[in-house]
């Protein structure tokens, strides 16, 4: 027999409840990478309760899709994961600002939840319809779901257009720069630290990497008319064997963000270039994608939304669907520049406008 | 019924094997700091056997005693634990060089052995010695073994005089240097690697930190005529939160090795001086040990092994004799210079005239 408290810990997922509503209930989901597994099966459930989708599940991504044989299929897709807890769990709505707080707030359980919500309304959209939730984004990209889609069942994500919900301000963003991660590793030679001159410092060697990261003047190209704008950062920093003992290894991570005018390979070059004289060992490598405004389906888009178009600091997985030629934006509700932050937020009326927005275009 | 392959992981150590053979057993036995209980048991177990010592277990320490009624009374005591494997275990021994090879070899299998050895063989020394085992050396000062008997149990440690005998070429070396363990911490502000520019990198900023212990230029102040060498250096650095997040704090652990001549305090103030601006927690602070060679019964010792007298670099447990008022030494087989390193090792002609300088000394 199943009775309601069976299952006391299955999160609550509400796809009737209103898309604010939606937005804290995936937000108080904890899904930081690689621990998707409830939000997936919370998701894959509740669109399964639907007649005019098909819905599929691979590993912790869920794909539902209508089959209405409409002349256009549209793919709009968004990552289910977060960054790790920073404070800001769970969510907190400020009802006199109308801002809800916390992790995932922006980047991107609002778009997770525009995009469950059209699912479950939409029972005859304009365009047939491919909705995408996957895992893994904020990772590596060997783990990301999007990713092993691609490369896989490529047929899943097959579509004239794609919008990916990652946070944009309620606006369209074009391209996206890439991202390339490297190890640089200084070496020494180990000795009891009381005796530290009869060994080499590898730690101290870091200083020089360290310094030049400091040094670094970004890069800021303008392409179609958008200004894109670099960073390289060091992301990690370890050494060390024991408190007493000279370390003879350490390790900076660094993490490189290119404009879209520059090729992995090419980033790659500009990398080592940079770190002249250091062991680079390559872990992450995701090219850009150029903003592609003259493609005839995202200028439909562009046209249908209206506003202005800027262009993309993050990767996103639109260089995913670049590279499977199929011509795709971002267009999500939130700020990017509170993505990763403590003090993550988005608007409830840019969460309501995006709905709006994408309801309408799919009905017209 | 016992037979012989009841315990087959037994550790093998026998007490009637030569000086080196004992140090080869000491040496196989894995005894990295806190995993040292398989090698006090071996220890006791064997000690426990000879009717002329009484033997006392605290943790994993072992303390094995004389009790003839002589005028004086000497302490022997040397650590059991080692720093981390480093591709150095077990031991290997040249005989075409006469050179033992691996973890402990001079830092201080050898030293114990020689300290078993004449634990066993001693029924009738001519002063009374109280023979100590240790574990926890390598690591924090809270954990060391002979700490926490000198704080609960000091009479266990009474005595005229003692000798540690960690490496110093067969010779007396004299005072230690003291040690302090401060973590110097930077912060920053996450943010999104796409959007560094809204964020504050703290692992950039502790390129500062680094380049002032690059920098460092060590203090060699001459006390009784030795000369002390100081040493300022980053033992561990850690930073960072994921691979596409500005980090928000990073933290490099300091070692200052410090000449006898300064006291904890002004260790403390030297080094919140030299990190000038930065925020500094001590981890770990243990005082040096003046020479005090001017002390009888130091004196008495240096003219029976004779040789010259040099300084210790290193911290040793000879500063917690100095706070119970026991004058001490460093006197054991091997080079100090090679503790900790990958290519740690020790004559075996050394092991074997410490064991005979100090028999006779005990026996005369």
């Amino acid at each position: 027999m199943t009775t309601s408290s069976e299952k006391p810990s299955r999160p609550r997922l509400d796809l009737t409840a209103d898309v604010v509503t939606l937005t804290r209930q995936l937000m108080d989901i904890n899904s930081v990478s690689l621990e998707e597994r409830a939000i997936a099966d919370a998701v894959e459930q509740e669109l399964t309760a639907y007649d005019h989708l098909v819905v599929e599940r691979r590993g912790n991504a869920v794909v539902a899709r209508t089959d209405l044989g409409r002349r256009e299929r549209v793919v709009i897709a968004g990552h289910l994961d977060t960054v790790p807890v920073n404070g800001n769990f769970p969510s907190r709505l400020d009802e006199a600002t109308g801002i809800l707080h916390g992790l995932g707030a922006c980047d991107m359980k609002s778009g997770d939840a525009v995009i469950l919500k059209l699912a479950a309304t939409l029972e005859k959209p304009n365009r047939d319809v491919t909705y995408v939730f996957y895992d893994a984004e904020e990772i590596e990209a060997v783990h990301n779901g999007l990713g092993k889609l691609a490369a896989s069942e490529p047929d899943l994500l097959a579509g004239d257009f794609a919008i990916l919900m990652e946070p944009s301000n309620a606006g369209v963003e074009a391209g996206c720069q890439g991202t390339l991660r490297v190890e640089v590793r200084t070496t020494g030679e180990r000795s009891h630290s009381a005796r530290a001159w009869r060994g080499v410092n590898a730690i101290h060697k870091a200083g020089e990497v360290l310094r030049r990261l400091e040094a670094y003047e970004p890069r800021k190209p303008v392409i179609d008319g958008l200004e894109y704008h670099e960073g390289l950062n060091a992301v990690f920093v370890s050494g060390g064997v024991a408190g007493n003992v000279i370390p003879d290894e350490c390790v900076v991570t660094v993490n490189y963000r290119f404009a879209p005018d520059r090729s992995e390979e090419e980033a790659l070059d500009y990398v080592r270039g940079f770190f002249e004289g250091y062991d680079i060992t390559v872990t992450d490598s995701s090219p850009g994608a150029l903003p592609g405004l003259d493609r005839p389906a995202a200028k439909a888009f562009v046209d249908a939304v209206g506003g202005e178009v800027g262009p993309k600091f993050g990767w996103t997985d639109v260089a995913r669907f670049t590279v499977l030629g199929i011509p795709a934006v971002n267009y999500g509700p939130g700020d990017p520049m509170f993505a990763h932050k403590a003090d993550e937020h988005v608007r409830i009326s840019e969460i309501t406008s995006c709905e709006q927005a994408l309801r309408d275009w799919l009905s017209a």
